[in-house]
């Protein structure tokens, strides 16, 4: 995304919060108790769609009426969240959805704990098709990149300058600065996420990046939101193939799923998956192929596969082997577990076979 | 450090390694059993030095004997995990607890799990008086650091290079690169170390680190290992005062103790605390001067009230006063509570008034 686009795409959100609060103007200007239109997001009105290849919003949409006693509070906590929304991208200043949730005391909007603020943001996010970190309100997780591309800041105070991610070799943070970053100059052929700190920091010491022409995302466990959107932007806007390196459990593989068909909760948001992005491994099949120390799987790790089974993301043919042979051999493998053949083993051996098995 | 003493002290790590593989050769040269003398970290050697502000170990040893049918699955453990870290230290490579851990498969050491291979890796550290981090085996766990410093690389690939780690705004890791590297230069006054990603962010938004001519450091909860030692170099090397800003609660308290007083664990090591760190705040009694949105206590803060209130590290009369201030509002705040007031009130604010208090 260029800075235009960016700057535009801003200036599109603020319009989207000015006709939000101009149509509830009007409505109270003609004396009619003001109401909104927001798509459903019960799980009835979650879909996924496998073209798209993952889950959206159906058509329902839900009236919020301030005629209605029992909407006046969900509805006037809307306004309220529009309105410190809009206030935030005026100020070009950022904010996490705890912020929101204790700056709302100040104005006496109610809220009874933080998951009732959280819906109402996701609520706003629905009502304009655009994720909450496009009004600034951005995760407290944050995850890491290292690599060779060159980025400029958007960020106040940093407009114009440059820098190339791999300038500090235990990588940088992905935050708000980075998140809202121009991509400038790349000579990456490819992106890999790696759930672990451990292993993210082997590649860097083994060369990888340079070795594979690679860029690295260090995931830590989930990918956050943002890094899932940074994730695509990668994919989108710089055309490079995505692969993702997890444990060998329902867990790792559920990471992966996320970041390729996003999830059920962010059914309303198109914005946060990349459905050409690849599992790399630690498969199941892995296990037995490379003879990894593993584990037996725990009960929970059972039931998890269960509902991973059933879950429409997992359906292609290539899941469905991997379940399959995760509750045949009913153990898992973590990333780590290669350093039973050297440390640069992982490196030297197991990620040029993979790669090449998944480009094919 | 400059490099130089790195390097000497890289060296000296080298000679203990060595000269701990010549003792074991040498006795089974005379046909003796091999056996190494151990600093015993059991509860009863483990004391509170109130001189040195930090926990330190009695003068007991154990004797570890391969004489001893007990002993000698230890004992070989020990002898492994020494080469391995002599190995690791020699190819200038780094390496997590788990790594070693699934090492040891390799070469046919038996560990039964990971608990057990990391107490042979603090057996060593104990034994030679030096942090794993300096054989080369750091922690998983990452924080992250922003403000005016530069520092130049000891790393391979990296050597001269140089990063003021203000170039990236949403911070930058602190890993293995960090940890070694040198510090070069720096106009900072002090240190704040944050336990929140969120107010890590605001307080780099705000230009905390301009207007008060301090670095930040993230802590992300208890500050791993590596951190704690970052924070005592930038204190001894630099002389910069380190504060510490968590949640106003008994876990926030800790946090901040464990920087300064070290933990029990580390009893066995002296260069991971910072005794003139100081706890900026939330204080319990910050949470009624400020009018802070605040929650009951559960049970379970209320048991670590406790705990805390016997620890020896928590003796002095200030800490008395805040677990009894805790104990008597039975109420906790979080760090991001402030933004009740606001956004920037954290920063105009609070923040100022707290450093001159504690300055004072």
């Amino acid at each position: 995304m260029s800075r235009e686009s960016m700057k535009r795409h801003e200036e599109r959100v603020l319009e989207d919060f000015q006709s939000l609060g101009r149509k509830v103007y009007e409505q109270l200007k003609r004396r009619e108790y003001p109401r909104l239109d927001i798509p459903n997001r019960a799980t009835n009105n979650i879909l996924y769609d496998p073209q798209q290849r993952q889950f959206v919003l159906g058509t329902q949409t839900i009236t919020r009426s301030s005629a209605n006693i029992r909407h006046i509070r969900s509805f006037t906590q809307l306004v309220w969240v529009t309105y410190f929304s809009n206030e935030l991208l005026k100020a070009n200043r950022s904010s996490t959805l705890r912020d929101l949730y204790y700056s709302s005391e100040a104005f006496d909007v109610k809220f009874n704990n933080q998951e009732e603020s959280d819906e109402i943001v996701t609520d706003l996010e629905a009502l304009l098709a655009v994720p909450r970190e496009d009004f600034k309100i951005f995760p407290e997780e944050r995850s890491a990149i290292f690599g060779d591309l060159t980025i400029e800041y958007t960020t106040a105070g940093y407009e114009g300058q440059r820098l190339n991610l791999a300038s500090h070799p235990d990588g940088v943070m992905i935050g708000p600065a980075l998140t809202t970053s121009e991509f400038v100059e790349s000579n990456a052929k490819s992106v890999v996420a790696i759930e672990t700190g451990g292993l993210f920091t082997r590649f860097i010491e083994e060369q990888v990046p340079k070795k594979f022409s690679t860029i690295l995302v260090h995931t830590a466990g989930q990918a956050p939101r943002a890094t899932r959107r940074l994730l695509r932007r990668l994919n989108n806007e710089l055309g490079l193939p995505i692969y993702i390196l997890t444990d060998g459990d329902p867990w790792g593989m559920h990471i992966a799923g996320v970041i390729i068909s996003g999830s059920a909760n962010a059914a309303h948001l198109g914005e946060l998956t990349t459905p050409d992005a690849k599992w790399l491994g630690v498969w199941a099949t892995d296990i037995t192929r490379y003879k990894l120390p593993s584990d037996v799987m725990t009960e929970e790790d059972v039931r998890r596969l269960t509902q991973l089974e059933n879950d429409p993301r997992y359906q292609p043919e290539f899941w469905q082997r991997e379940i399959d042979t995760f509750k045949k051999i009913q153990r898992k493998a973590e990333q780590q577990s290669f350093s039973r053949y050297g440390l640069s083993y992982v490196v030297e051996k197991y990620l040029p076979e993979k790669l090449k098995e998944v480009a094919d």
